[in-house]
C-alpha cells in the first residue's frame, strides 16, 4: 500500500511537472515570437525610414538644345503607402515591446483580462501590418512594372537602390506580420488545449 | 429533504438552461457574422467585377491640328491590385459559405478540430482581406490624387463612375474584413469564458 501510494505520488508530481513544463515551453514560444516581431518591425521601419536615393536624370527643356542633367530624389515619404508602412511598423514595434513586458509580468496567466487584451491587440496588429504590406506592395509593384492603361511609368529602372531597399523593408514587414499571425494562432491553440 | 432535493434539481436545470441559452446566443452571433461576411464579400466582388467605364478623351496627335476624341476604357482587371481584391473577396465568400455549413453542422462544438480549423482559416481571411484592401486602397488613392514625385497623374477626374464604384467595393470589402475580424474576436472571447 505504502509503495503504491508513493508511486501514485510520484506520478502526480511527474504529471504536474509535465503540465508546468508544457506551459513554460508555450510561454517561451510566445516570448520568442514577440521578440522576433519587435526586432523585425523595428528593422522594417528603419530600413524604409532611411530610404533615400538621388540620381541624375536627363531632361529636354527645349527641343533644339541637347538634354540637360538634373538631380532627382526618391524618398520614402513621397508616397503615402510607404509612410503608412513606416507608421504601421513603428506602432507594431512599440506594441510588441509593451506586450512583451506584459506577457513576462503575467507569465502565470493569472490576470485573464491581460491575456484577452493582448490576444485582441495581436489581431489588430495582424490587420494593420497586412493592410500596410498590401498598400506598399501595390505601389512598389507599380514602380517596378508601371501600367500602360493609366499611363503610370515605372520608376525602378532609375531608382534601383531605392526599390531594392523598399523590397527588403516589405520582406521584413511580412515576416513581422507572420510572427503576429503565429502569436494569434498560438493563443487560440493554447486556449483549445486548456484542460 | 425532499423539497430541498427538488429545489437543487430545479437550480441545476435552470443553470444548465442558462449555459445552453448563452452558448446558443453566441453560436447565433457566429452564424449571423458568417452570413454577413458571405453577403458583403460577394457584393464587393460583384460590384468591382462588373466595373467598367468608357469615356471619350481628347488627344492631340499633331500640334498643328485640333485634338481628336477617342474612346478610353477603364476596367477592373487593368490594375493587378483590383484583380487581387476581386480574387480575395471571391475566396472569402466561398470560405464563408463552407464555414457557415460547417458551423451549423458542428453547432454543439463536439468536433474540436473543426472549431480549431475554422478559427485559423478565419484569421487567414482577415490577413487576406486586409492586404487586398490595402493594395486596392493605395492604387485607388493614387487614382484620386496622383503623385507629382513619380509623375503618376490622377485618373479619377476622367473615370468618375469607375472610381466611385471601386470605392463602394472597397467599403463592402472593409465591412467583410471587419466581420471576419469579429469572428476571431468572438472565438477568442468564447474560449476565454469557457468554464
Amino acid at each position: 500500500m505504502d509503495s503504491e501510494a508513493k508511486g501514485s505520488g510520484y506520478g502526480g508530481i511527474e504529471s504536474g511537472t509535465r503540465v508546468v513544463a508544457k506551459r513554460r515551453s508555450m510561454s517561451g514560444c510566445d516570448v520568442v515570437l514577440r521578440f522576433l516581431s519587435l526586432a523585425l518591425s523595428l528593422a522594417a521601419a528603419v530600413v524604409l525610414g532611411v530610404n533615400k536615393e538621388t540620381k541624375m536624370v536627363s531632361v529636354t527643356l527645349v527641343s533644339s538644345l541637347p538634354p540637360i542633367s538634373i538631380p532627382a530624389t526618391a524618398k520614402w515619404n513621397y508616397l503615402s503607402a510607404f509612410t503608412y508602412l513606416v507608421v504601421a511598423n513603428s506602432i507594431a514595434c512599440g506594441y510588441a515591446a509593451i506586450s512583451l513586458a506584459l506577457t513576462l509580468a503575467n507569465r502565470d496567466g493569472t490576470k485573464k483580462w491581460i491575456t484577452i487584451l493582448i490576444s485582441i491587440l495581436d489581431l489588430i496588429m495582424v490587420a494593420l501590418l497586412f493592410s500596410a504590406i498590401g498598400a506598399a506592395g501595390a505601389i512598389g509593384l507599380m514602380g517596378y512594372h508601371g501600367n500602360s492603361h493609366v499611363q503610370w511609368k515605372k520608376v525602378c529602372n532609375v531608382f534601383d537602390k531605392f526599390c531594392s531597399q523598399t523590397a527588403a523593408s516589405l520582406g521584413l514587414s511580412a515576416a513581422a506580420a507572420v510572427a503576429f499571425f503565429l502569436l494569434v494562432v498560438l493563443a487560440t491553440y493554447n486556449l483549445h488545449k486548456r484542460p
